[in-house]
């Protein structure tokens, strides 16, 4: 009997499939990496289907690549060896709310959006936004974060525990319910990240916080983007909560105007979120307006209403579709990087430039507060001499802030886009990593070809 | 040339002594465990020197034990297995502050105290407060926290980077100096808490932070555990910023009144300190003594001067002090679970009424806001009766801890004292941590006996 036959005595027909439309949604992610198709897609429903699957195909070397939603910026959902692709889709419960401990349980194709709405209901958020709508299983395998990691973390500070079936089929938990522990290895930080190289998450505990009593919002404009970054600094270092903190520079905020035909000020500009009570908001929104005026802002708008809010936000919401719509059939790669804070301001004034060099047309955008920005540039993925000038802006990019005590991907993990800058970045420690691998998955089956060469 | 002889060639006859005071010296740590005597002592001053120790170490199978200041309260510094105590006292400088990005960049020996009279010039503090000035290599090493973790997080939340030197003498780098990253394994928080099992570490990149506008703290009374726990709940889910929020329980506080001649009331209570701007922190505190009279508060004060507010927390300062006045002669043993939220309540009353029903004596205090707390009891370790009780005190309360999804320690590691335990504890998940043990230092030269049996 062929593997595939045997995976259908193990999960029925229905949750095994080789029907080519459901291959080819399983053949790519959003980003602009070639897509590849699976052998098959499975449907698991517990953890013991997950094992059986993983002891099935570790005995049969047969590649198993994790599917969430497919919403990868750096292809770690494309099947690249074939095989088998594990689609979560259907263990997609909130198992527990556990409101007096700020946690949750929940199945690794939750979403983001759908665990929010339940959480609502008990007067908790789950503060990881990475912009799309991934499942959590997905956001823990590549330690997203996103606007709001400035105040409230990444994903990795959120996982208080995990699930995961080891290749050999093999099921573990890494970790507790509780806020802290020094009881040996930290095997949840070390599993979240890992781009199911290591193992498959089938259940995780996740830190919720309570949502806040009122929310700010604000938007100021500066003459130049060090003014910007130091206004960060300032803030920061003064101690004020901010939730999110975004840039976005003069020729993004043009583009966007061009789009939506709004009159923005075409200034490096700043979008900030305040999270707390009414009191404590309205010191710090006061407090922050002054720091920025000292840095020469000139125009600091902000709201509380959540209409007004948005409407304050719009051009930074408008930022990809601006340049989307602008480029009709082309893909758009986001670059992601992340220096110290004390390079930042350097490192914005030098994407932009690198990608008015490049011929390219872009915007640049940081999550400012964690010194993480992308370069967005849309790409004809169909034409190589444009490719290999948006590849040489990714590295370029990449050089930038390795040679800053920077990182190669400050939130979208390295997937296949990022494994050529691991040795670099990473040097001897490398080879931890990949002893690592290879004591728990010794054949090679798991999402082959991602963090590492093949 | 026996290793001895080796050593003295590489480190040169001042930095490696068999001298009997220094060796008793490196014999123990804070704790009631067992000492026992290294067979040489050396003092490295560069990660060159360290990875040439290990090397030899590694040949010749010399079990190598880190030592900092010896203030492990789990028997991490003492060498059972004899070998080479390796002394950090030599490797205490302060590298580089970087103010602007938070961060700075020490040697393992530095301790916390020395790292933060360095930082107060800058306008900054490093948050992480175990209590005992330990250094801060050994502080990374056991994953400590304390008081202010609540806020500021853990000792894993801080650590940026490492550099590591392993068992066969190779140097990694284990991260950058970024916020944040997605790129390749979380290295960094694997060997944060490794407890000298894995590898050395010779220089850690540290998030520091801005020394606040505004501290004030205060000082709240509660009929009952459960009413003091209940408004520690309340206050997080509000979003209230408390930078520490401690617990002690009745028992505690008479012991004090009776050590110090006060006459604090004689109720469970909360001491809570504030970090912010005047006006936010006024606006907190407010809310919060709403929040502790809705449960019943029959006492709230605070003080924003700093001698006043050390006088308000003076109960909770010298609760350690009350306990070991009252014990001459006897050796102080303090447990260390922690529980998620909900279960605190009724944890610290059963601590409470374990440390009663063991005849022995002793405080019950919790970092409230993590669900970790202490029952500190003393003890005589010359008398085996006393022992035996202390010892099954301790048991009690892990496995109180365990079957709540709790863990065997919140912060003080697991030493040889949690050894027993990590079964229970992590199940098939502790053989995932012995392969990476076995895969870093496979002739186990490194801190044999901790973390795993022998």
């Amino acid at each position: 009997m062929d593997y595939q036959q045997q995976l259908v005595s193990l999960l029925g027909e229905d949750r095994v499939t080789t029907n080519p439309t459901v291959l080819v949604h399983h053949s790519h992610d959003e980003s602009y990496h070639t897509p590849h198709l699976p052998d098959v897609v499975v449907f698991p429903q517990t953890a013991a289907e997950v094992s059986a699957i993983l002891k099935l195909a570790n005995e049969k070397r047969i590649a198993v690549t994790p599917f969430g939603l497919g919403t990868s910026l750096e292809g770690h959902a494309i099947p690249y060896a074939g095989g088998i692709s594990m689609d979560f889709s259907l263990m997609n419960q909130v198992l527990e709310v556990r409101p007096q401990d700020f946690l949750v349980r929940v199945q690794p194709g939750v979403t983001r959006t759908q665990l929010n709405r339940e959480l609502k209901k008990h007067g908790l958020f789950f503060s990881v936004d990475p912009g799309a709508d991934a499942t959590l299983g997905g956001m823990a395998a590549t330690n997203a974060s996103g606007t709001t990691s400035v105040r409230y973390g990444v994903m990795r500070d959120q996982v208080r525990d995990l699930e995961v079936v080891l290749a050999d089929g093999r099921i573990i938990h890494t970790g507790s319910m509780t806020a802290k522990s020094s009881s040996g290895y930290h095997l949840t930080g070390m599993f979240v990240g890992s781009e199911g190289t290591l193992g498959v998450f089938t259940e995780l505990t996740l830190r919720v916080y309570g949502i806040p009593e009122v929310t700010m919002a604000a938007r100021a404009s500066f003459p130049t983007v060090q003014d910007a970054v130091d206004t960060v600094v300032d803030i920061l270092g003064a101690g004020i909560q901010v939730a999110r903190i975004e840039l976005v520079d003069e020729r993004s905020i043009r583009q966007v105007n061009l789009y939506k035909e709004t009159s923005y000020p075409e200034n490096p500009t700043l979008f900030i979120e305040f999270h707390g009570s009414e009191q404590s908001l309205a010191h710090d929104i006061e407090f922050a307006q002054t720091i920025a005026t000292e840095h020469g802002c000139t125009q600091f708008l902000f709201e509380t209403d959540s209409k007004a809010r948005a409407v304050l936000w719009d051009a930074r919401h408008n930022l990809a579709y601006a340049f989307v719509h602008k480029s009709p059939g082309k893909k758009m790669m986001v670059t992601d990087v992340c220096v110290p804070f004390s390079e930042l301001a350097g490192a914005v004034v030098d994407a932009r430039q690198a990608i008015d060099r490049s011929g390219l047309d872009g915007a640049v955008l940081g999550h400012v507060g964690d010194g993480n920005y992308h370069a967005i540039v849309m790409i004809d993925v169909h034409d190589p001499e444009e490719m290999a000038r948006a590849e040489a802006l990714n590295a370029h990019l990449v050089e930038y802030a390795l040679g800053r005590g920077g990182t190669c991907t400050g939130e979208h993990g390295v997937g296949v886009g990022k494994v050529k800058y691991q040795r670099k970045e990473h040097g001897a420690a490398l080879d931890v990593m990949r002893s690592m691998k290879q004591v728990l998955d010794p054949n090679g089956i798991l999402n082959p070809g991602k963090i590492f060469d093949k």
